[in-house]
This record gives C-alpha cells, sequence and structure tokens, in this order.
C-alpha cells in the first residue's frame, strides 16, 4: 500500500478548526479551491517520488569515500525535480522567490514530504532554516550572493552547533573564529552530527557555524554565527576554490539511513573562510530563531511518522484475517474486528490527528503573528507559540513513537521484517524525541521559561481557549458529555500543577525539573483533548450541511470520545506524577527522593 | 563498558525476597557459595565469550545460501563452548543428562546470556523447551534416541507452530501428516517464522512441529504434534539421510540479527519423515507446555534487555560531562546530575528490579510446585504462575522496550548511533512483546483464562501475598509512608478493576478485551510495586546486619519510593482507561466507542 496524503483529515482541519483567511490576511490567495489543489499537487509528488524511494534508500544507505557522500540512488533526480517544481521553496517569501505560502498552507506539505520520505526531507528543511537566519540577520552583500541560489534549491544549508564536547550544552564550543584584515574569518574546529553537512544533491553547501571569535566571553554570550561554504563564491556570484572544510566521516545510524549525519573539520589546511552573520556574540540568539522553527519542523516530522505509520497499520488490520467472532466462530475476520486492534487503532488514529490539530493551531498562530498590523496582538500569538513549540516538539515526537510502536505490534510478527516498512518508521521517528533539542531540553524550556521567566502569561493564552471551547461545547453537553468532562478535569489538572510551579519558582527549580516530563507530557495530552473536543463540536455543528460525509463527522466525534476516556485518562497518572514530588517538595526534596 | 552480571542484585534477593533453602527442598545443592559461585562463573562467559559477538553478530548477521544458514564469525565456537561447559543444560533434570538446577539457580543464568547476546542465547532456550515436550509425552523409543544429543547440544531444538494464515490463530494452520505403514507419518505443509530453524551451530535440528492427521477435526482440537528432524536418525542414534524439509528463506529483521528466522517448506519431494509425540490431535496441550515455559523466557529476556540497557546508560550517564548545574554554573557535571536524566535512571533502575523480582517469584513458584509432596500446595504454586505468567510476559517486555528507549534517550545523539550498542537492545527487545503471543493475546488469556474461567482463583492468592507485605510493611509505617499507601491505593484499584471484570463475565467480555491490556499494565505495576516494597522491607530489616553495604540496603529503599511515586502513580490513569470502558458498558457498549 503507497502512502496517500490525509487529504480528507486537512479538508476538515482547515475549514472547522482554523480559519485561514482571517489568519493571513488573503482571501484571494487561500481561496478553498487554490489551498486543495497545491495539497493534491503535493501528495501526488509525496507519493509519486519520494515514498518510492524511501525504503530503497533505507537499505541502500549512504556511501562515503574520500571526503564525498553519496545519497542512495534516485535521491539525486528526485532532489531535481522537487526544486524545479519549487517544493522546497513552498513556504519562502515571495520576494525571496518562494512560494510565499502561509503556515497553514506549508506546513501540512512538510508533514506529507516527510511522511513519505523522512530522511530526503531533511535537506530541504535545514536549507529553509539556513535562508530564514540569513534573510535576517546577513548583510546585504550576503543576501545578494547567497538567497537565489538557496532558495532555488542548487546550494543547500546546513546547522553547524554540536561539538564532541558540547551537545545540549551549546555554551560549551570551542570552535574558532579568527579575523582577517579583508573582512572575513578563518574558521577552525571541529562540528559533529551535522545533517546533510556532506552530500551530492547541490551544487554547493552553507554552512552556518556556530564559532567563537578571540577573547569573546565564555559561555553563551560569547558565541559568534558565521557563514562557511563548501565552495567560496566569488562576487559575480560564481563558485571558487573549495573552502578549507571536510567531512571526515558519517555515522552508522539507528535510522534515516539516507539522511548522512556528518562530522565536518574546518581549518585543517590554515582555516575556513567564513563570513559573520549578525553581530558578534550574538549568534545563539540567531540560530535560536532557526532552532525554534527546527523544533516545529520536527514536531512536524512527529505528526508525519504517526500518519505513515498509521496508514500501514490500518491498511494490514483490514487485509490480514485471523482468528474469529465469539458470536461466529468459524468465519475468520479482519484483524480490524479484534478489540485490542481496534483499541490500538483508535489510540493511533485520535492520538495522530490531536497532533496533526497541534501543528494547524500553532501554523494559524504564526500566520496571524506575522500577518497582524496590531502589535499587542500579534506579540500575544508570538507568546501561544513560544508555549506551544516545546509542548509540541516533546509531546508529538514522543507520540510519533508510539503510534510507530503500535503500527509494529498491529503487524505481530511481520512487524518485525523490515519489508513491511514499519519497522523502519519506528526507527526512522526515535530521532525525533532527540535532535533539536531533547524532551529533557524542551521539558526544562517549558517549565523554566515558558512558566516561570513568562509567569505563566502564555499559559494563560492556551486556557482561555480551552475555556471558550468548553463554552461551545455545552450546546452538545449529552452528545459530548465524556469529552467535555474528562477534558474539565484534565484542565484542572494542568492549571493545579502549573500554579504549583510557578508558586515554586526558581527556589524550587530543582524539584520542579525532576518532574518537568511528566508536566509537559500532562499538557500535551490536555491540549490534544481540547483539540479534539473542539473538532468533535465543529463535526457536530456540520451534521446535515452536506460538506462532509456523516461518517467523516462521526468519525472526529469518536476520536473526541476515545481520546477523552484513553488519552485524557492518563492524565490522572501523570498528574500523580507531577504531585506527588510538589507536594512534598519542602518536607522531601526530589534530590532525596531520586538519589542514585 | 562491558556487560557485567548483576550479582548484587541477584545476592539481595535470592536472600531477601525468596526462600531457595524451602522452595527446593534441599539445602546442599543451593548452599550459598555454590550458588554464588555458579552465578559468578555464569557471568563470567556471558561477559567473555558471547558478550564480545553481540554487536558485531548484528553488524554481519547471517548468510543464506542454497537452504543453508551461516551464523556469524565465532558463533559456531562460543556454542561449542557452551555445550562443553554444559551452560545449555543447567536447568534440564539432572537423569536426562543435565545440571538439574532449580529454577531460581538457572533462570538468571538464561537472564546474563540473553543481556550479553539475546540472539545467541535463543537456540539453547528452544532446545530446552523442545527437550521438556519429548521428555513430557515422547514414546521410549524417541526419548532414547533423540534426548541425549539434545541435551548434549549436538542436535538443537524447534518449536513450528506459525504458517502464513496462521499466526495468533493457532487452529488455522494446514500442513498435513499421512500416517504411513511403519508408523511413521510424512509431513508436508509451510512454516514460517521458525527462529532457529536452521543454522550451522549443530549436527541435526529436531523440529517439533504441530499439523493435521487426515479427518481431524477443524480448528485447535485437531492439531497434532510431530518430531521432524533435519537428518533421520537411525536406530543406532547414528545420523541417516536428509530428511525432506529445507529453509527456503529467512527473514530480514528489525533486530536478533543473528538469530535466524527461517521459513521452512516440509514434504517437498513428497512427505517429510515424522514422529507422532503423544496423542493423536492432541498437539497443542503439549506445545502449550513448550509455550507457557516460551513465554516466561521472553519474560527473562526483557528482564535482560532492560539490565543490558540500564548498565550502558548509568555508564555513559556517570562518564558524559555536560552543562552545570545552577548552584555553580563555572562546573560542568556529568549529566547523572541533572535532573531529568536522574529521573531517567531511577524509572530505569527501579522497573528493572521490579522485573527481575517479579522474575524471581515466578521461578520460587515453580521451584515450590516442582518440589512439593502436597497436591494441593502443589496445584495452588501452578495457578500462581499460571496467573503471573501472561503478567510478567507482556508487562516485562513492554517495560524493557520503554526502558531501552530511555536508555537511548540517556544518549542523546549518541543513543542514534549504532556503535554505543543501545539502539540494538532497543531494535532486539522490540520482538519481544510480539513473539510466543503478543501482549494482546497475553492480556487476552490474562482476563478471559486466569480472571474469568478461574473466577480470579490466582488473583487471589496474589493479593493475599501483597497483604502479607503489607502488614509486614507496618513496622515501617514511617521510613515507608509512600511505598505503602500507593500500594494499598493500587491494590484496591487492582481489585476493584478485577471484581468488576469477572461480576461482567462472559456476557461483557467484548467490553473487556477492549481493556484488557490496560488492566494487564495495571496489574504489572502493581505486582511490582508490592516487590519493591516487600524488597524495602527486608532492607529495613537487614539494617546493621554488615551481610550488605548501607548503601545497597538504602537503593532498595530509594527504588520503591521511586516506584511507588512514578510508576504506581501510573495506575491512577490506567484504573481511569479501565472503568471509562467498565462503567458505561450497558450504557455504551465499547463496541460503539471503538468504532473505527
Amino acid at each position: 500500500m503507497s502512502y496517500q496524503a490525509p487529504l480528507d483529515e486537512l479538508r476538515f482541519l482547515i475549514n472547522e478548526l482554523v480559519d485561514l483567511e482571517k489568519a493571513t490576511g488573503k482571501n484571494d490567495l487561500v481561496s478553498d479551491d487554490l489551498v486543495f489543489s497545491i495539497w493534491e499537487e503535493a501528495g501526488r509528488f509525496a507519493t509519486g517520488v519520494l515514498e518510492p524511494l524511501n525504503r530503497p534508500g533505507d537499505c541502500e544507505g549512504l556511501r562515503f569515500e574520500d571526503g564525498e557522500v553519496k545519497t542512495p540512488a534516485g535521491f539525486v533526480g528526485a532532489y531535481r525535480q522537487l526544486t524545479e517544481m519549487g517544493w522546497n521553496s513552498v513556504g519562502l517569501p515571495e520576494e525571496l522567490g518562494g512560494q510565499g505560502l502561509p503556515w497553514l498552507v506549508s506546513s501540512p506539505i512538510t508533514e506529507m514530504f516527510s511522511s513519505a520520505n523522512k530522511a530526503f526531507n531533511m535537506c530541504a528543511g535545514l536549507t529553509q532554516g539556513a535562508i530564514e537566519a540569513i534573510n535576517l540577520i546577513g548583510s546585504a552583500y550576503i543576501k545578494e550572493l547567497y538567497l537565489e541560489p538557496m532558495v532555488a534549491g542548487r546550494w543547500t544549508g546546513t546547522m553547524n552547533l554540536t561539538e564532541p564536547q558540547a551537545g545540549s550544552d551549546v555554551g560549551a564550543i570551542r570552535t574558532r573564529a579568527i579575523p582577517q584584515p579583508d573582512g572575513t574569518y578563518r574558521i577552525s574546529g571541529q562540528k559533529i552530527f551535522i545533517s546533510f553537512g556532506e552530500h551530492d544533491l547541490a551544487e554547493n553547501i552553507i554552512h552556518l557555524v556556530l564559532a567563537r571569535l578571540p577573547d569573546a566571553p565564555e559561555g553563551v554570550r560569547g558565541i559568534s554565527l558565521f557563514l562557511v561554504p563548501k565552495f567560496l563564491v566569488n562576487d559575480d556570484g560564481c563558485l571558487g576554490n573549495r573552502n578549507d572544510l571536510q567531512c571526515v566521516s558519517i555515522e552508522h545510524k539507528l535510522g534515516i539511513h539516507a539522511s548522512p549525519t556528518c562530522t565536518l573539520v574546518f581549518g585543517d589546511q590554515g582555516g575556513a573562510t567564513g563570513y559573520l552573520l549578525g553581530e558578534p556574540n550574538r549568534g545563539l540568539a540567531a540560530m535560536f530563531v532557526m532552532m525554534n522553527a527546527a523544533r516545529l519542523t520536527v514536531g512536524m516530522e512527529g505528526v508525519a511518522s504517526a500518519e505513515a505509520a498509521l496508514q500501514k497499520a490500518r491498511a494490514y488490520a483490514f487485509e490480514r484475517v485471523q482468528g474469529s467472532k465469539a458470536e461466529d466462530p468459524s468465519t475468520a475476520v479482519a484483524i480490524a474486528e479484534h478489540e485490542d486492534v481496534r483499541r490500538m487503532l483508535m489510540l493511533m488514529t485520535s492520538r495522530t490527528r490531536a497532533m496533526r490539530a497541534m501543528a494547524m493551531v500553532i501554523a494559524e498562530a504564526q500566520d496571524l503573528c506575522e500577518s497582524s498590523d496590531d502589535t499587542a496582538e500579534s506579540a500575544r500569538q508570538h507568546t501561544f507559540v513560544s508555549l506551544m513549540t516545546p509542548i509540541f516538539k516533546a509531546w508529538a515526537t514522543e507520540s510519533a513513537v508510539e503510534v510507530a510502536s503500535l503500527a509494529i505490534q498491529i503487524h505481530g510478527g511481520m512487524g518485525f521484517v523490515e519489508e513491511t516498512g514499519v519497522a523502519q518508521i519506528w526507527r526512522d521517528s526515535r530521532i525525533c524525541p532527540i535532535y533539536e533539542g531533547t524532551t529533557g531540553i524542551q521539558a526544562n524550556d517549558l517549565v523554566s521559561r515558558k512558566l516561570l521567566r513568562d509567569k505563566g502569561e502564555g499559559l494563560s493564552l492556551l486556557v482561555a481557549k480551552i475555556r471558550t471551547t468548553l463554552q461551545e461545547s455545552q450546546a452538545f453537553a449529552t452528545e459530548l458529555r465524556k469529552p467535555i468532562s474528562a477534558l474539565e478535569e484534565a484542565l484542572n489538572s494542568l492549571e493545579g500543577c502549573a500554579e504549583r510551579i510557578i508558586a515554586l519558582g526558581d527556589s524550587g527549580i530543582e524539584n520542579i525539573r525532576f518532574i518537568s516530563v511528566p508536566f509537559l507530557m500532562l499538557a500535551g495530552n490536555t491540549v490534544g483533548g481540547w483539540l479534539m473536543l473542539q473538532c468533535a463540536v465543529r463535526a457536530l455543528q456540520a451534521r446535515g450541511s452536506e460538506r462532509y460525509a456523516e461518517q467523516t463527522l462521526e468519525s472526529w466525534r469518536q476520536s473526541a470520545e476515545f481520546y477523552s476516556r484513553y488519552t485524557l485518562a492518563e492524565v490522572h497518572g501523570l498528574e500523580r506524577q507531577v504531585l506527588n514530588y510538589l507536594e512534598d517538595a519542602a518536607a522531601a526534596p526530589a534530590a532525596d527522593i531520586f538519589r542514585y
């Protein structure tokens, strides 16, 4: 069974959950038909071009020889098609040569491409981040030379943060940048875990590299950002000499076998030529712009893996005949008829829907933030996105691994055999809770910055939205009894735990960090429950409208029902985990309980 | 870091949690020193011989050519050492040539060997199961010819159940057995997923094959068991002609790359020669003896994977320096100092301890069952083992995947790189919730047979044991306040849910099956909490005894404390999941809620 873009799901969400016109302020570009024809076209590209290379790419992997990386068969051609059709630049501004699509339209395309071929899709995603950073802080000269070929996809981009001693602790980086009389810098050092740090898809690779100037302050306040091209670029835009950097090895990984993870050595011959981007010692702030965008993209990769896994599991469950029902023991049935398989399918479906709905409300806020003329409104949307970023990144990616694991389980023994492809989805998905900041890092960001530093401002916005949905749902108090009551309980848990965390504050930060991950998961489950209820309300409102098949509307109600009974039920356990440490904080510091 | 047998853990459990002398009735064999010297020796074999082949075996994998399977380099030699030293037969009766060690002594050896090299260790485990089945129901002639070389390890054994159309539904098998005038049978059919169905470790392979006699009743009541050797065996025990069966392919799998998973075709040349084992049409009962033993072994593989993952994660967490603490930002610390890493380490440690403790009380019951002269007592122990088998198999294996995933998470980006070995543990562990009956199958066994059919008899035994521990713990009501109260709550949840399930009975079986997995997990978490409390009580009792380091005793208290605050907290969520379906059973059948 080949991957199919989830167009019905997207149609419901874009029409019922979010307000595309209001979010973008453009009613011409975003008329229904145009959006759907873009998505249909993207879906065809995903199914026809990207997915056929997914398993072969995983099996063949990459070849590394003499500092060069050869991607699997077909990748070069697919990349050429991608860029010729402009799929690599759908979300980039039109003034840069991109398609200028709003987040609400471009995010689902990211999902589709990542579902079809996660490893391949990473290259264009990283390039987009690099383009945004250059556009934000690059000099006119740099922008003039670099942006056009990068937007066109002839050159790709990378993020160079990690070093052997500097992973989650970016402040520990040692790569050095020595100023030269001509205004350039000599860069030397080693970077590891650089995705698409070397490959054969494009003519040039533009590395954005964090490094330290001489006499820079220690830690994160002494880091600057440099643009370091693989091939130097002459003033006329033509490629010049090879720069002094090389890929010395690639990793042998658990998953995303077709995505090169490179160790890059800069300056073996005296120093790679680099160009300062933005202010000296202010590199981390710029990198964080990229990083936050990348975190949302990784969350979207989670949605993508879950959707791909769900499609395979559903197809298998309805095709595989095994066992019978008690009422008719002589007739073999598809395993989708068996209760526990149905439980798993419902869990996968409702969770994937909640993940995608979360992606959509974040994209809507991003669009509102960018389109609004009202500074205060724009700031509010930004605050909401900031709050949701760690929740979405961590919760959606942890959920993706779980959904992929359930897809293996539904396949039984066949799930452990690589040819069905679900094992690959599980392996590929496992990087998502790690890269661009682990789940633990996201959870610390949530409690330290988004709750404590911001005094719960973002959370209040979220809570207000949830309350609005709860009010609206009263019109369907009977049909949605359980989703409403379970969400009310979950919201109480979320608010109660958040209040305690804020009350403990910095003095209790150690105890808080012990339970920051369960708290984040509690928040993720609750937000998912809010969105499933919102979708169910819309589905009930749309009954009889002939816009959707009755079965479609009913399925949204079912998802809310299941989600509230199963995934919101977990909130009770998560709340206990949190309170079991916060309640005794004074009497029994977590540090004592967690001694090891 | 190389694997080390968890001897300190085992020393505490064997001395404090169980009563080896009482369980086996033998005080000579099982004097402390002998047991520990056996375990030390086994640990040396695991560390010195088995583990060095683990990652190379995973990387090299198997070669399949012309129907033959070549195991990775070193496996043939290691297997020879294993059998020469008698490690393959530690649990087999002395009268068969085995070492006759009780379960309490042999199970930890299974754990060690599987921790060190899960793929390799499967071969001897399967052989042991086949020996037990032959010994149970084989004719004198069969036993005479086959048992000695199998116990010696010169020949190995397999279980042949699965066929393409018959996985979880064993009743659907089609392999045929035609009686011959000489008393043998001609076997023809195809079997899939046969572990070690073909390999180069031994001279002969003895397949135990489920097949149907002509005119056998349909379904599970028409299945017979046959012994089908790869090479026919002459009356003098020498190998004769090659039998008419061949390995036609092996699977390309997610994990256990060094364990051949074979498709076997029987009877391509007219029929493989087979020998009936036991009564016609009664094959499934015999196979279930093997299967139940295999389920416990798979649960033990879960313990093994968790221990291996924990050792790697702990070593990495104390070695990897990254970031600093708030109170001293200028000093980098090992990541084990960071709160979320400690949470993960404590979760892994306490869960692994609970899993191993569960294995030990099951092994104790097996020993009591076999050693007791009192039939009623023996039956009680059997009932307890029967109840615990699905719980241990499913809960310990699901836990193992989770613990292995946490080991990846603690390693950060390095966890996704295959060279650290944690990715392999995660991949290898993923088969455990699938083979020998999926988690869903175990959960159905628990609710359908162990609760409903047996009217909760096994559960009462379990509850009584838990209550005894709760009583005993009152002597430490202050020190163990939280572990006690959390276990009391969890026990109430377990009993409450079980009562509802039994009350609903067969009429509500459909609703029950929707939540059989959450119910099983609730039971597993609760049993783990019982055993962690029991260990903590023993640790507090042993204070000042000089038998253990104070730190060791304290670590058991810590594990109980953490487990009660974290893993028992999950019971609240699991209970909600169960009750959310059982409570409304009449008003809203689960089948409606789970419609898809």
